[in-house]
């Protein structure tokens, strides 16, 4: 059909600006000469500029119109349909976007990092207050455009995860809430503690790279379609045969390095795994975000903090990290490994906690759009939270709300697929666990071949076939829930802190 | 005036673009993954077409119609008529070009690459004769298409250096070679030569770059507004706040990472130091190819290669080598680093012998142009010219007519533009040196702020505002001469060899 060849025409196209955009991203936050901000500003304005006035441009309207109105529309494919219902969910939203609203939000996103960065270093929320409270204006207006009459921050959560709203984070987090904070209680009380020390001991950068390169190619991460480098907040980017992912080293802990490294490997995964066929097609990319986020957390979480993975893996981190690590016994260590502690940083954070960091941003996200807080309101909102559900006081900002650099970069509504993606696990194990009911002993010796296939075959090689919601069912068989990561936590901390 | 800032916008978009395009181009032959390469391909070509398209659309020639004949034309500003001038002399080239033949120019530039590989790989001048014979009917169709009137090679010299034809050439280069070949037999006959034992010394990678990032930052070079890395063949490639150079080390000999970075941090100073306030206007760019390659050969060979600079650098460049170069005394190490020898490869040559590199190039592509030698005679011609000039005797062709890859490249006319920046560099070292008649001492003592500010004054901050012709007259007060180039080179490798 001559329309729908058109159509995809035009998706390669777009898909190809997109890439320029993605390396000009990436080069600005990875190595980018400090000068080279406004410059660099002015070149992403103009991309998204001509992205927009591309993605917008009523021709593909037009052409979305006379597929589905084609007499021979039914003659279509099922990937080529839904290829066609992927483009109209973003036209239509794009197509309400201003150009000038869209460039100004792209440029400012450079300038309110850089500000945030400015404002982290040195600890002063009054250096980003400014420009973050005109990103959220500029989200307010996102919002509006997009859709006049739902509320705004709904509008976002449905933007960033297709299918969800306020009210079913509400009732998923009201659980997570309801589930963990009894389990984190009972394990802060329990006598049965890990000693740090096995971990917290001095790895020298150039050592922690050696074990990184190595992890990530265990876990079949490739890097001849990838890089790994150094950034301030680790990240994944890039599209098919070159996705590269950073780390961020802290030299007195290896496991930040260590487990935000398997985690980027993970979001790299499902990029490099996509099936080639798919490639410049809407169905060529993830399902979600937290479908995105959730293979991060599989490779971080499920294999990587696993006792299996461990039982493997720490001859060989002994043998690459020297006389560091010689003396740690196999279960110490992995109990320290999935300590579980309230802590400032999010992305410190262990899996149970994990849960509340995101829960918190959700609430004063929300409450934000909602305008129940203002901007100035935002620090001391933000360490009250962190008072009632973590316990943790936080002193200075940059360990509190200046941590994460996601509002300076527009993301709001972004935060809840974080959580989500660990859910989604959890329903995924389950099933994967009756697939292969020796996915453990694999693990214990050296293996990920069959967990490698079995994400690509369920997920990675998916694409944006299904959404996510649909994804969950058609691969569990069951509706999406929370219990099973609820479930799974208990199970695994209780024998871990002897509960 | 309205049309003038329509055209200014115009340029703006494109130069961005051409910076998006440099980025990538830089991303690609710096650290882009193996598999990237397709991709890669597919982001600038489509770059590419964006770009030829927005630089010969009609509505430039049109806005530039209007300025010219507008009432108020008189009242633009110098600066403004020359951006207007810059941009017809681009315009009207590229509008002459049919499209069809700008796209077969480009495709065949890739597979004569492709050939000319081949045939260096294998020493085997007839893999590549075909497609160079190709490329140079296509480069005379081209000069055709530019000025059908003129002969084509004079087309393509004044396309690579505005104002220069066969007729100044010749002159200079005849000038250079009476001048040079003198020299160089008595330099070779010379019983003071130069002990190369003092530079050959095993100097790790991790200490040569120690010392190349140490010299960028006493050149002046800004790492705040560029990099350092590492490529096959070094480069410079940039705009303004973001300019960055590259480098290749070779562990046994320190002086070719050495002296190209010192070449291309010159490169890098000179958009470094272009005006801001020039941004995004045509003259907001050098004056000239041989310009450019005069500001890298100033740092490279005037201050790097001179007596002073070793005076000062040597103990510095001691500490941070260690024990390597302890017992080097500097007479006969500054004599080492000087040292004149024919070479076969033009990018290995000394600054004395470098000239009838370019000269011999320059006469085989004069006689190419006016078919007075085929492309079957090209490898005896060369050889011959080799062996008349230099004393050389090529035996394979891979050091020889193989060497370079511009030719596959389209790069005709182009050679001769490295000869002259050296001749530009010695007119202005004259002027420099009655401006700063102290310019040594200042060296010899580790300062550059002198220099460096009237290569910015003189030279940096006019951009594009003089052709190249004009600018040296205007700077130096005299007419354009190679005899400067002559007069300096004799003094200076007659005191150092005695002669």
């Amino acid at each position: 059909m001559k329309p729908y060849k058109k159509l995809m025409t035009r998706y390669k196209e777009n898909t190809i600006l997109g890439n320029i955009n993605g390396i000009l991203s990436w080069d600005f936050e990875v190595i980018m000469p400090k000068k080279g901000t406004q410059q660099r500003a002015e070149q992403l304005a103009m991309l998204s500029g001509m992205l927009h006035k591309r993605s917008t441009a009523p021709e593909i309207g037009n052409l979305i119109d006379k597929i589905q109105s084609h007499a021979k529309y039914g003659d279509l494919s099922t990937i080529e349909k839904r290829n066609v219902t992927l483009m109209k969910r973003d036209y239509d939203k794009f197509v309400k976007i201003p150009v000038e609203f869209a460039q100004e939000l792209t440029k400012h996103g450079a300038i309110a990092t850089e500000s945030w960065k400015k404002a982290k270093t040195k600890a002063d929320y009054s250096i980003f207050k400014k420009d973050l409270a005109k990103m959220i204006d500029l989200k307010k207006k996102q919002a509006h455009y997009f859709d006049s009459e739902k509320d705004p921050y709904d509008v976002l959560l449905d933007y960033n995860e297709f299918g969800f709203s306020t009210k079913i984070y509400d009732k998923i987090f009201d659980e997570a809430k309801a589930g963990l904070v009894p389990i984190i209680k009972a394990i802060a009380g329990s006598p049965n503690q890990p000693d740090d020390t096995l971990i917290l001991r001095h790895c020298p950068v150039d050592i922690q790279r050696k074990v990184i390169f190595d992890i990530a190619k265990f876990v079949q991460y490739d890097l001849e379609g990838g890089r790994i480098d150094e950034a301030v907040h680790p990240f994944t980017s890039g599209f098919f045969d070159d996705v590269r992912i950073t780390v961020k080293y802290y030299p007195e802990d290896f496991t930040p390095a260590f487990y935000s490294s398997l985690h980027e490997a993970g979001h790299g995964l499902y990029e490099q795994n996509f099936p080639q066929e798919f490639k410049y097609q809407p169905v060529g990319q993830a399902s979600s975000s937290a479908m995105h986020e959730g293979q991060a957390r599989f490779i971080e979480n499920i294999i990587g903090r696993s006792d299996e993975f461990w039982e493997f893996y720490l001859p060989r981190f002994k043998e690459l990290t020297g006389k560091t690590f010689a003396d740690v016994e196999l279960k110490p260590f992995i109990h320290a490994i999935n300590k579980v502690s309230s802590t400032k940083i999010r992305i410190h954070a262990d899996p149970v906690t994990y849960s509340l960091h995101i829960i918190l941003r959700y609430e004063i996200e929300k409450d934000i759009f909602a305008d129940k807080i203002t901007v100035d309101e935002i620090p001391s909102v933000w360490n009250n939270k962190m008072k009632d559900y973590l316990g943790i006081d936080i002193e200075n900002d940059a360990e509190g709300c200046l941590q994460d650099t996601h509002w300076a970069w527009q993301y709001f509504g972004y935060f809840p697929t974080y959580a989500l993606g660990s859910y989604y696990n959890a329903q995924f194990l389950s099933k994967m666990t009756q697939d292969i009911p020796n996915w453990r002993d694999e693990i214990r010796t050296g293996k990920i071949a069959t967990i490698h296939n079995w994400l690509n075959t369920n997920i990675r090689k998916k694409g944006g076939l299904q959404d996510p919601l649909d994804m969950v069912k058609d691969i569990t068989g069951k509706e999406f829930s929370a219990k099973y990561f609820i479930e799974n936590t208990k199970d695994k901390y209780s024998k871990l802190y002897g509960l």
